[in-house]
């Protein structure tokens, strides 16, 4: 998946910041000033905090769509931690091409499919803040700990090699034997567009009819504009995946469906 | 407009970012990633990406009120894209001042109005991201432009010189022959306060009154702490044109009023 | 309070915004073009701009929280600013650790109570933009002196010494004869958990009966997961304060409990 991107330039540090934190409080703000304590020249980039709190599976969707679009060697920060202070480990996870830090709950699964993929438990505490609290590890361990890994600190440095990370339940899409695809809603996007999990190498250059909570919608089309304004349009997601949406519209309150719906897709 | 910016320090790439795609998306962040993998150094500017889905006069406004206020040489990248994938052109305005890349869809306009303004159709792909798709060219096609300009690349190489680029319908205010003015609200801000399109030079340095939606209000006052708290005040907007605020409070709920409403000011 | 940070890496221009102006407009971003005119190397990192609108006790307790976590030297640019144009004097306090620039209404009276601060009224224009206005101070005044601050002029170049720069009035949490202490809400952050000014060192290391809006919650607990989820907890928040929160929920909604709202501690 690294492959899309463009790469060029010199390595910079570079950190993105995903959590549930939002924007009214200062939480996000503060990991910001650990991480420019420690590595001062880093260029922060946010990807969202308006995850919704303590959902690991929206984070890891986010990260997962996200991360290939940067450099290689971009530490990715992430914090939706429900069990923060218990006895979830902290963890890092390194590829071929990036750094993942945060809590080891399923957020970085799909960095963890990766083929070079090696997961470390955090388990030297002199890379932390001193002193940490039970309550806000992405200040006090992952932040300074995303900081020295920018910095370039090997992870041998930082942790502890594991083998057993937390993975999340992968809910795959399937091919039934009739030629039909069922999938699921896994993102619902600012505009109401709904994200599926369908793979759009699998519609070929088909036409397919896509049923949904009761209703039908034939595609893929190749844009929005190819629908009437107020119209629903089955085509192909900026992250490659079946999308379906309405043109100038929000589909998820068009046709009342929510995250986790069943798709089913079968050919014309 | 540009002069009244301090322009002081040494040129750096820069680029400010518009769009109406939210917090809730890594949309953003995605074309932050791949700015940094084309342009590692550039310095990165949100202006708001809670544009109103798809409304290109609202983003139209921000951008002007904003763009006098970055140095020489800024990039603006906005996006907001109702045709993307459709036949509507991909766009580059330089001015003796900035750039501006987004879709050809008025976005502009005002920049189009600067005296040294050149539009040029993006119509290079060897400057954008490998297999463009039809739904997301803020990362496809204008965050690799943009990061192209923003390290110096001239527009010649980027696009192709053209002469008809889209321009919104002005909605200008007009001085009646019985010296009275009139304008609409142009903008309604986070506090509430309406923001007309009547420039404050037009006021010179007369009492006028205001009449809007069924109510006289008179000014302008120098400043907010002029009036009580909770009662309504004709000013002089940080953008330089009239302005409706309450004290402490929120003049379009309170005085139920939209954008677009019309402002029809005669003197005392 | 500033031990806590980690203080590594060299001394770069960093300035921190906070500010009730919200992401709908242009106008944070205004204010970051100004300051890249005047300083373009600066780091600039956003603390909220999602302060309840002219609620300075709120930014105030933002600030607080957050300032300890930056680098020496971070300029902290605050702007909560109702009287903008009336009397109200344009305020910089400077401490051994940082430098703060805003409103003189109490946005800094924590940074006022430092050992080495000194507060000096802005009041030399040339260090301003041009031609300041009457609403938009942040944009005029604040940020070009915040980038001059960042620059390094020093603060007697920038402004006059003061004695009697504005204080917020405190809310001190007690110590009653009878041992029990009480406090109140300061602070509800975006998972609903309640902050409260009961510094966490007055619990020792007993068990503590906490008694708010006709509820009782023992503690304090470790961490959130100490309790059931859904269960109301008492334990030492990340700004070392007692805390009451509802694991994976929101406390604020379900107890009722508003910013303000009285808390008493007794020992168990």
């Amino acid at each position: 998946m690294w492959d899309i991107a463009v790469q060029t330039g010199r390595a910079m540090a570079l950190i993105t910041l995903t959590s549930d934190f939002g924007w009214v409080d200062a939480y996000v703000g503060v990991m910001k000033g650990v991480i420019l304590s420690i590595a001062p020249s880093a260029r922060l980039v946010d990807l969202s905090h308006d995850v919704p709190p303590q959902n690991i599976e929206a984070a890891a969707y986010l990260l997962s769509s996200a991360a290939a679009y940067f450099p290689r060697a971009t530490v990715h920060l992430a914090v939706v931690d429900p069990g923060v202070g218990s006895a979830r480990r902290p963890l890092l996870v390194t590829t071929a091409h990036a750094s993942f830090i945060g809590p080891d709950n399923g957020l970085f699964s799909f960095a963890l499919d990766e083929p070079d993929a090696q997961a470390w438990v955090l388990d030297r505490p002199a890379w932390w803040l001193p002193h940490p609290g039970n309550t806000f590890h992405g200040r006090d361990i992952f932040a300074p700990v995303a900081a020295h890994r920018a910095n370039g600190t090997p992870p041998s440095e930082l942790g502890s090699p594991i083998g057993d990370a937390v993975r999340l339940a992968p809910r795959a899409p399937e091919q039934t034997p009739d030629g039909a695809i069922l999938g699921h809603i896994v993102h619902l996007d600012h505009f109401g567009n709904l994200i599926s999990n369908i793979p759009a190498e699998w519609l070929g250059g088909g036409c397919w009819q896509c049923e949904i909570a009761g209703q039908r919608i034939e595609g893929p089309r190749a844009t929005y504009a190819d629908v009437q304004p107020g119209q629903p349009v089955l085509l192909v997601s900026s992250s490659g995946t079946a999308e379906i949406a309405v043109r100038e519209g929000h589909a998820a309150r068009q046709l009342g469906i929510r995250v986790g719906a069943q798709v089913r897709l079968s050919m014309c």
